[in-house]
């Protein structure tokens, strides 16, 4: 099944309401426009639709295998990486000073779900590349971005995150690989790491391991761990590639999805020690670690929104073909293409309403990124940080969680057909599980969420957007009957959202276990209402842009898949302000032994 | 992962919410109280934790296969099979006459749990033979009742269900497959069918094939399908085997789940015809089918509660293993099994509310069956079937839609290890996906549900049902804080499914396209209400055999799952029915080609 990058909705998205043209105001974006936008989407969708996604179902049925410590990917990726190395699409958002091109957020991440869409599993390397070079702009010395960053930037080496041990996963605190320190300031990296994504593979000359470890003496739990790069090859003072270093690959993991990524268990220290530097100072990894965790998180978000419209394309592909049954309401006399069905169309539209209204999220969460760093105004910086964070696990835990639902629509589109192998559907329900666990499961970044970003604040942000999304509903209460339609579920949901981050403000010091209790329905309640807004804000524009006339069956589609998102998914939150607001009870009484 | 039947829970419901005091009443049933329940049940328990279950993982590694048209199933199943059908199990609800235990559904289907959650992919075998014997006693001939019935009662041959062709999925009035009358009386059968389950295997020393086809010359469309007997080995007068039968395994399915259940392509006619036997009246085949599909539906219900089940235990099983992180109220100071962790506990109080609703709500629907087939008064027969009738696209298509919430948490619980496949969670989200699908998609079911059970009298059994409601709602009004919280969301689902059924009576003729746009969403509401109300029910019971000090941890778990159900998913429903009233606008005003 082939992909076709949803470029005009992107583009959509990008100028009307992540607001391209102010994101070009931003010193060091002057050249980054809507035209630029455009051109660099449309080169993206060549690369990706031509090259990468023909390998998405190879990847699936010759996944990469492992021998003697060597892992060899899927045929064809290694080609591919090399042209996505070549067109310079590692150093899309990265510094010009390291090679880069220095684009904006607001473009790069659009780029990020073209490839996730057409290759979750090729992707990867990619993304965890992205985080490294990201550790080392913020804490790495001069010598360690001399050393690596042109070459990461480049693509010619990847880079991995190599935080999971068997008894530390969402518990770092966990951690014992150990560090220890070398006369001539180098440190012997000692320990197993599991879960490695790319930890070893063919693609690139050398691999750069950023890995957490303590350093002989350091203080136990999270304050005790230390960041380091450990590359697979050493690195000459000219910078050609020296000895291999002591970091192996003991075996990857057979997994239900993205079987083409090798997930590796990486073994340091068996033969006297890995050689690693360490990155910044001393016990502050966990630190470092979350600001490149930051960047993963928005990433793995987009990731589900890109297999979400993957899944999408290829549902409607078979809905126009598949023809069985006559129409309900007997406007065909014959079988007709299911597409016809109202019950496929609803969930065509589900998978539709979900897909854009996280993509329009993580657009307006990319823009704020951008002036977060970018604005010349150091209060409007941390406003737009502010509001960022809040969205981060959002567009982490809501998007892929939604990805779920879509990817098992997918399937359900299909019929029996969907659950044959060979039809493909199947592939994106299998890969799609693995976006609500890895780079923090869903309750880690539901945690993150009521804990940092709404409880610490007393519910300062949560209310700042509320307030916002109040303007937008009274914006819709003065439009169209769909306005109107749309306006009135954006404010049941906003309400419901209202009462819950009181409800977690008021309970989380005193009464943790019940704010935790309602952690996640918390999370997908401010995920569903922020997209939902977004989905609001994006029927207004379309109305009047279809009112002029200016590309109407793309505005009158957006108006529909609006009105639907409103009365069929935003219709859920206040539901889920039930569960949280009474639910905890339901979930702390149980005794742990009644399970 | 091992399974350990709930057998208690089951007893619980038929005891006090299907009452089995009431069934035993019932001519025929004598016999079957609560007594025989018990000791039926804990035998059952026995094969199935013991035999049955250690199988599943085996089955998913080395899944049935073909060569040459020779399907050898997973090493093991031929043995287990031997043992189930020695054991009499294969006859539990069948008639004495034929050799079976004439036991009522109200136990049976607590047993074919057991069997679904041990192996899901071992089940389907006697789950499809179920199916041919109710075909058979429904409409077969004095003969084909002598031929087969003893044999299949006895597990000794098994039956399977020949609907299916590449071109007719939901959609039977395409059936092609061709039945030429011959002078003996037999027919000549001739096509290809697939998806057929349990289609070709070597666990039985014949297979008795039921299949749609259309006599030469027959009307176009569902009124020219006639069903036919056709044995893969032709029967000798004396009951012994004769020649090979005309019908061949083409191939057998490359699946997502369920992959120790062979899933064959049979292709009829290929070496002059294939002899087959009409059943009943040539051209009601249709009729017939659905007798013994409802029976089917039923079961893959129960599939789902199943698969939920084991999955449940799983998660259970890992999160009192698993050690990470402190709990976030304080209570320890060192990492803690995951279990103790409010989200974890959420997640593993949706899986269990979910599985214990549709599990009373499938024995309630099972009591009803009995009634309506047993009862001596012909108006309570009458009564009865209607409720059975009205429930049994609940318990197939919003038990089934569960699981796949329930596998999936299944797997977020274990983190990362759930995505490995060695850990067993990711089997059960596999093999859940096909429930949704197979026996009619929950979309069919939801047509059912609208357009016969509903729009059909009116809505009138919907309102009895909702009736019925409220006197619950009034009991919990005079009980504890607990019972008052769940009538609280008992009423406002029931008020939801109110507004649906009126929506739906008013629009399934006038405008189909609006009715049928919600006719999922109006499923899985009626589901949600009918299994909170069951657990409703639960609660008033548990409450006063609580205070009687009965089995009190039992009982409290049970007050306390309760309240959960209501809490987390019976307060979906509200936005549901705003889905179902006001939501067909999004889904019919979007054009085909906007796709």
């Amino acid at each position: 099944m082939s992909y076709t990058a949803p470029v005009k909705d992107m583009l959509f998205n990008i100028e009307h309401l992540a607001r391209i043209d102010q994101v070009a105001q931003l010193p060091g974006f002057e050249d980054s426009g809507l035209e630029t936008a455009q051109a660099v989407l449309e080169e993206c969708a060549k690369l990706n639709e031509g090259v990468v996604a023909p390998l998405n179902r190879e990847g699936d049925l010759k996944p990469s295998w492992a021998k003697d410590g060597v892992v060899t990917t899927t045929p064809g990726f290694k080609d591919a990486y090399r042209q996505y190395a070549e067109g310079g699409w590692q150093g899309l958002q990265h510094p010009v000073d390291f090679g880069g091109q220095g684009l904006p957020k607001t473009i790069g991440s659009a780029c990020g779900e073209m490839l996730n869409s057409a290759n979750l599993s090729f992707a990867l390397c990619p993304l965890l590349t992205d985080g490294a070079i990201e550790a080392l702009l913020t804490a790495g010395s001069d010598e360690q971005k001399a050393t690596y960053l042109h070459k990461l930037v480049s693509g010619e080496w990847t880079g991995t995150m190599n935080l999971t041990e068997p008894q530390a996963g969402s518990d770092l605190a966990a951690v014992r690989t150990r560090a220890e320190p070398q006369p001539d300031g180098t440190y012997k990296i000692f320990g197993t790491k599991i879960f490695i994504t790319y930890g070893e593979h063919d693609m690139a000359d050398n691999i750069v391991h950023l890995v957490l470890a303590r350093v002989t003496g350091a203080p136990e739990g999270v304050k005790g761990i230390s960041l380091f790069t450990v590359p697979k090859f050493l690195v000459n003072q000219d910078g050609s590639l020296g000895a291999r270093n002591d970091v192996h690959c003991v075996s990857i993991e057979h997994k239900l999805g993205i079987k083409a990524s090798p997930t590796a268990v990486l073994q340091y220290g068996d033969k006297g020690g890995a050689i690693g530097t360490l990155v910044g100072q001393e016990n502050r990894g966990l630190e470092y670690m979350f600001i490149m965790m930051n960047a993963a998180r928005y990433a793995v978000g987009v990731q589900g929104i890109a297999i979400s419209e993957r899944a999408y394309q290829q549902a409607v592909g078979y809905a126009r073909e598949r023809v069985q049954s006559r129409p309900v309401d007997g406007s065909m006399n014959t079988a007709a293409p299911i597409i016809h069905h109202p019950d496929v169309k609803r969930m065509l539209m589900t998978m539709r309403a979900a897909t854009e209204g996280c993509r329009a999220m993580a657009s307006v969460a990319a823009a704020a990124y951008d002036a977060a760093h970018h604005h010349a105004d150091a209060e409007v910086r941390k406003q737009n940080q502010a509001f960022y964070e809040f969205l981060v696990p959002l567009v982490k835990g809501y998007s892929t969680e939604m990805s779920l639902e879509v990817t098992s629509l997918g399937v359900q589109v299909h019929g029996g057909m969907g659950f044959i192998e060979e039809t493909g559907a199947a592939q994106h329900y299998r890969d799609a599980k693995i976006l609500t666990i890895y780079e923090g499961t869903t309750a880690i970044q539901a945690n993150d969420l009521v804990g940092r970003k709404t409880a610490r604040d007393g519910g300062t942000v949560a209310k700042a957007i509320a307030a916002q999304i109040r303007q937008t509903e009274a914006e819709l209460a003065k439009g169209s009957s769909n306005a109107q339609a749309v306006g009135k579920r954006l404010a049941a949901a906003r309400d419901a959202f209202e009462q819950a981050v009181d409800f977690i403000v008021a309970n989380t010091k005193g009464n943790p276990n019940a704010a935790f209790a309602g952690s996640v329905p918390y999370l997908m309640l401010a995920g569903n209402l922020v997209a939902g807004w977004q989905m609001a804000r994006a029927l207004l524009v379309a109305e009047a842009l279809s009112a002029k006339g200016q590309d109407k069956a793309f505005m009158d589609a957006k108006i529909t898949t609006a009105r639907f998102y409103a009365d069929h998914i935003l219709s859920r939150a206040p539901g889920v302000a039930a569960s949280i607001v009474d639910g905890a009870e339901g979930v702390t009484a149980m005794a742990i032994e009644a399970f």
